[in-house]
């Protein structure tokens, strides 16, 4: 079959005659259709953090490079392993695969909280089969069925979206809050719309950039910041209720900046919520959080709810993520027409998605 | 009447034919019979923090310096205020005093969580009175009355306490769950009664003075370390449920390296509790808590419910805190006896009270 591997950095090769992965009797096979680019495959593809090498193959795939990429994706069933019960599923039924890896066996793993798991990794980074390939075989239980009105493109947007589905659970809002988000690439554009979906009055938006700008008030900001012109502590008391600050504010952007403006413009006892991972220590008083009993959440992945609450929401109409979507590409111009563009128009690109039945 | 007042950095005075406090319609006039000495007093004797200067009055009590110190008090009802119909308060009755001072207005205060109000304060530092005098008046629903089995210098370790319970009850540990505490001064000890009296299994402390570990024991510890000596990171995890890490860690010491080991031994989805105020910024990663999910909750104060809380486990048997007393002192030794023994001596004494009735 076809298959997009990474070998190292900036070393992608499109492949074929790569075998066709066996469906084992738990898990189904499905050939994607569409699957997104996200950030982290951009930064892997420079600089590999969870894309593990021949050093040190991932503990649950036993898997090390060259590793099928792809974690954002949808497609359709095309077998059932044979000890699958669950009449539910089918062949031919359209599905988001949430792409956990995990071991199912340490506590966290136990308790259901997969992405917490002691040896955690993704499809399409850690090995187990990637998104970008003809074929892949997941376990049944990570096959989240498309509902008729949605279309297998926006079922690749599950799963960015279920992170920020899951970071908006997280926060506890409650309808009529208001919220303060740092960052308007696909992760924030994504908690705007999750905020919205769950209720939030204010949407208030710091970015740098104007055309996410532009595009954080088309998903639902009610306010818009350019924090190198604006006081955004300010601004953001000033638009909230008794100028108290956010109720929840939620860093998409995980700088030392933003956290610090975050605890600085949430409410006493308000919540941050991290939705990012951090690429070096910082200079941090935590006194920011103690004074006001402010607390600080993070979310790494998301769970099978989260998966459920985000399919939910669009079918209910309360997300329409469908114009994230800024360009679909094919499976031999990933890095020419993907990776490039994301790096140098970044600003006029959301969510590029490569279209593997073109 | 006598007070002891603090009119700058080493500028401790025991003065006479201070005027007595009026007591107004809606406070009761308390005649303080103990006083503990906190490590903020210790802090403010040498570098003032909390305590007003002239430049910059309380807004609440619109005092500067001089005021009268002394936060954690136990004392005699002498006069009720003329509007008071709350039938259970009388002159004679023994009460903890809730030194807690705030606006009443502001929207912190209007959901009755004081300690995060926009001007906060306390009695004993930033005026409006404290409880090294021979009398202070304060709003009626901030006395707790004793019940008959509690001393009154049981009474004044209830403020301590109370910030400890907090934490625990913050927390939200189970019954059966691990806990690690950072530090076994008087909060340290005072967060393992509480953990203790909450339900905890193991109670895991890591302190570096020997004296403080052989405390920590005597509270209720069921494993104490020098962190200097053991790795306190596989110390936990070894003495965990499953080698996960504790459910829960009080960083009752505020140091960088205690907040890296806290996040480090919390298990995935664990918590860590903040029982301290910082004394500067530190270098931190946030991924310790954004792997594993970890969260970070803070503690500044307390409420009504955590004094009751606290009175209602003294008065059952689940704390008992007397032995944290080491010393009673008079008034007129406040420096030598007190603040000169916790310094020169601390790992000999947890709390000294002056015994304003001898």
């Amino acid at each position: 079959m076809r298959a997009l591997r990474y070998h190292g950095p900036g070393d992608l090769r499109l492949e074929h005659g790569i075998p066709e992965p066996c469906c084992s009797k738990t898990q189904v096979k499905v050939r994607p259709a569409f699957v997104g680019i996200c950030g982290t495959d951009l930064h892997e593809y420079s600089t590999p953090t969870f894309i593990p090498d021949q050093k040190n193959t991932h503990p649950v795939t036993g898997e090390s490079r060259p590793v099928i990429i792809g974690h954002e994706m949808a497609g359709t069933i095309v077998e059932i392993g044979a000890d699958i019960n669950n009449k539910s599923i089918k062949v031919g039924d359209r599905v988001s695969v949430r792409p956990t890896v995990c071991c199912f066996t340490c506590p966290s793993c136990e308790e259901g909280h997969y992405s917490c798991c002691a040896t955690p990794g993704f499809l399409g980074l850690s090995g187990g089969g990637g998104g970008l390939s003809d074929y892949i075989c997941v376990e049944s239980d990570f096959v989240h069925k498309l509902p008729d009105t949605i279309g297998l493109d926006i079922g690749a947007l599950v799963e960015p979206l279920a992170t920020c589905w899951r970071a908006v659970v997280r926060s506890g809002i409650k309808n009529g809050d208001d919220v303060l988000v740092f960052g308007a690439g696909p992760i924030g554009l994504g908690v705007i719309q999750c905020c919205k979906a769950q209720g939030a009055n204010n949407i208030i938006v710091a970015e740098v950039a104007v055309e996410r700008r532009r595009l954080a008030k088309e998903f639902g900001a009610t306010l818009v910041f350019n924090p190198l012109e604006s006081d955004i502590v300010r601004e953001t008391k000033k638009a909230t209720h008794r100028e108290q600050g956010a109720d929840a504010s939620f860093d998409c952007a995980g700088l030392e900046a933003t956290l610090k403006a975050a605890c600085l413009a949430t409410r006493p006892r308000g919540v941050i919520v991290n939705v990012a991972i951090w690429e070096k220590p910082i200079e941090f008083n935590p006194n920011l959080l103690v004074f006001g009993e402010r607390v600080f959440y993070s979310v790494l992945g998301y769970d099978k709810n989260d998966f459920e609450g985000v399919l939910n929401a669009i079918e209910s109409g309360a997300l329409k993520p469908g114009s994230m979507i800024t360009r679909k590409i094919s499976i031999d111009r990933v890095v020419e027409d993907g990776f490039r563009a994301l790096i140098e128009e970044k600003d006029k690109h959301v969510k590029i998605q490569i279209d593997l039945l073109k």
